[in-house]
């Protein structure tokens, strides 16, 4: 077997073994298959697509690529939850402590944003004394003990992942369903959850543009979990205005919080309230009904919020800024941007809105950059709603003025104003078991 | 522009650029663009194609890679060959003397054969003497002088196309026409004739197995020599059979001068005469009926012979091996192949023959490997001829005595002796203009 041979199989449509998957996989890993084999394979995997079974394989032969967890300690309670992406994407920060108050078991690995806004652990890192890398004794007995922790996705698991991803990144073959599908289950194989929620996302702030493809992947990953044992549920939600109203780490943290605390937040919490009740569907195997009405009394009665606290001061957080969020510290900078003219916001190009929080410093651009974890926006106005010239649209935060004014641009252009209310669309489309 | 962007659009069968396709190798050349990249293009273009004015504008960026040559000094009489490759083909031995008799000038660079048999200048360098890297000068001057010369392909003529041959390779993205096409053209291109004849081969003893497939390839290259500016013509031979009855470089040597001392060896004689008619029919604007008859007049007259004696004493070759062909040193061993049964030679596995002819030394497997110029095989009988249980088949000629039985066992497993006669086919199939 050379890869050369394997990359021909693949070019001419042929399935690939697992033997063959496995050949490859530890090539790359070990650097005996050079870069330029791999990228001429992923091109072929792209333009040719993989079976559910080659895809499955991959994903088996990745996730033992390194090191691997196992957490039958918690007697087939663990559940992990993964999205896809997108603006405003704060689910974590409520479905964690919702499955934990609810005997789940959440050990939860994520990684660091590297885009428009900052990811899960970015967001945590915004609170004084959240310690994103504890030490793995400390990880374990912190989701024994609470119920839930989230960390920094470690290096260590799945590292063909890594290595693959990265010439993905620079060959043109990142947008493909096999690929991106393996890469996403083969982390979360190798960290040891039983269960695993997807939230799989789609429209102009996902990566998946339509329903129909954001379904593609999520029943491409529902397949590779079970072939791989586990239990699966994808929600497939829309992404095509942010959800909820802040954007940004300090931003989304507090609206996280003002959700558990009981504010009204229709999006956010509909698709909170899907996502939380499908882990502790498949982990406590009760029927999906039963445990929606668990989840909202969980949120209602503030158990999630108590939850919420014992967590992140369990991991070295200063809970005081929890309880009360105004004690963050606020950027320097504000600008309110009004409405141009009057109608209906008929469309939000979310990209845009995550371009425009980028713009003032929420993200970053390369893996070095820091965050300015104060700066980012917060919506007044959201697709379907009416507006009048001059009624503000957001108002935008950061520390750095020179870049408020290319935000404003930005935050405009991707507003569209019409004549004519758009047609309401529910924020979870589908749910795939 | 970056690589990634191209890459893209190639993914997405979208029409590259004269500009980008000059962006890629330009980056290639250079190394700015990684081979992880170019492979990920090369497997898009393997899969996805390229059109004609694509490939034609690959031609043209790969022939200005490197060094070029101007061959105007010889008033549009430049005229190359190329051939794709075969067993036991010697045509250039025979078809460039001819040409150059004729008035044509044929500044020939030729590739060392990596494979079964010896290239060209492997052949040509079995002649005590013949000198394949005479300096510029002297190669031009020969031309000028003598009509032709026939020297080692220089590496500093489109080095683009080393490079991407390299990694096609290893990537498996050999066989795709407009990365043969272009590969081909771009060093006919850079090395500056003005017309160009090439032989397109197909069967079991070519890259090219049916002759479908080989006149796509003849077209797309007849397309880009056009768009290059070049008078060109694709002759599409069958190479389902050894051509003529000796392989093996001195051997091939000996079968061209028997040819051009005037022996009958049809096939060899057919094809020679269609493809130097062509030559001579392109570089002097006749018609080529009139070329074929001067073709076989310079042959029968002698013409021919004496111009390979006078190309071969300007290379400093030793012609007195020429005139007495009985003096090249034969194999210390040989062997006679004998018919196991009765009937007639229905096929013949020709790349089979091409590697018995390989093990008993007649080519090199690397690069850096000897070639043992009397290693080959003179055959007796091929497809379509009747033999008879004990019939020799063929002479086998090395002197590894220790390879002699596998050859025997490789060649009788490459030919097939049925019941019925097989249908007759013509050695050239088909002229492309």
């Amino acid at each position: 077997m050379t890869a050369s041979e394997i990359i021909n199989k693949k070019r001419d449509k042929t399935h690939l073994t697992f033997g063959e998957i496995k050949f490859f996989i530890d090539g790359i890993v070990s650097g005996t298959i050079p870069d330029y084999q791999t990228s001429a394979l992923l091109m072929a995997i792209f333009l040719n697509g993989m079976t559910d079974k080659e895809t499955s394989d991959l994903t088996k032969v990745m996730a033992n690529s390194g090191r691997t967890l196992n957490l039958d300690m918690f007697g087939g309670l663990a559940v992990d939850k993964h999205s896809t992406g997108g603006v405003g994407d704060k689910t974590t920060l409520v479905v964690a402590p919702i499955a934990a108050s609810l005997g789940c078991k959440v050990a939860k690995m994520s990684g660091r944003g590297l885009g428009f806004t900052g990811g899960t652990v970015d967001k945590l890192s915004s609170i004084p004394g959240y310690n994103i890398t504890p030490d793995f004794d400390t990880f374990i007995s912190t989701v024994k003990n609470v119920g839930v922790s989230v960390v920094g996705q470690s290096e260590s698991f799945a590292p063909a992942d890594k290595k693959l991803y990265a010439l993905r990144d620079v060959t043109a073959t990142v947008d493909s369903i096999p690929l991106i599908a393996s890469s996403v289950m083969s982390k979360k194989i190798a960290t040891g959850s039983n269960s695993i929620v997807l939230d799989v996302k789609f429209g102009s702030g996902a990566f998946m543009k339509t329903p129909e493809r954001a379904c593609e992947l999520a029943e491409k990953m529902v397949s590779i979990g079970k072939n791989c044992g586990k239990k699966v549920a994808a929600v497939v939600t829309d992404m095509s205005k942010p959800l909820g109203y802040a954007i940004g780490n300090t931003l989304e943290v507090i609206e996280a919080v003002n959700l558990l605390k009981g504010a009204n937040i229709p999006d956010l919490y509909d698709e909170c309230v899907v996502i939380a009740a499908n882990m502790v569907s498949l982990a406590k195997k009760i029927p999906l009904g039963t445990a929606v009405e668990m989840v909202k009394e969980c949120i209602s009665s503030g158990a999630a919020y108590v939850k919420f606290l014992e967590w992140i001061s369990a991991q070295g957080g200063d809970v005081s800024y929890i309880e009360n969020t105004g004690k963050f510290p606020a950027a320097a900078h504000k600008l309110e941007v009004l409405a141009e003219n009057s109608g209906y916001i008929v469309e939000m190009d979310t990209e845009k809105i995550g371009v425009c929080a980028g713009i003032l410093g929420a993200g970053r651009a390369a893996a070095d950059d820091t965050i300015d974890y104060c700066a980012g926006i917060i919506l007044d106005k959201k697709t379907g709603d009416s507006v009048k010239t001059g009624d503000r649209l957001c108002t935008l935060y950061t520390n750095d003025k020179n870049k408020i004014a290319d935000a404003e641009k930005m935050h405009l252009s991707a507003v569209k104003i019409g004549g004519t209310p758009p047609q309401k669309t529910p924020t979870v489309y589908k749910t795939i078991l």
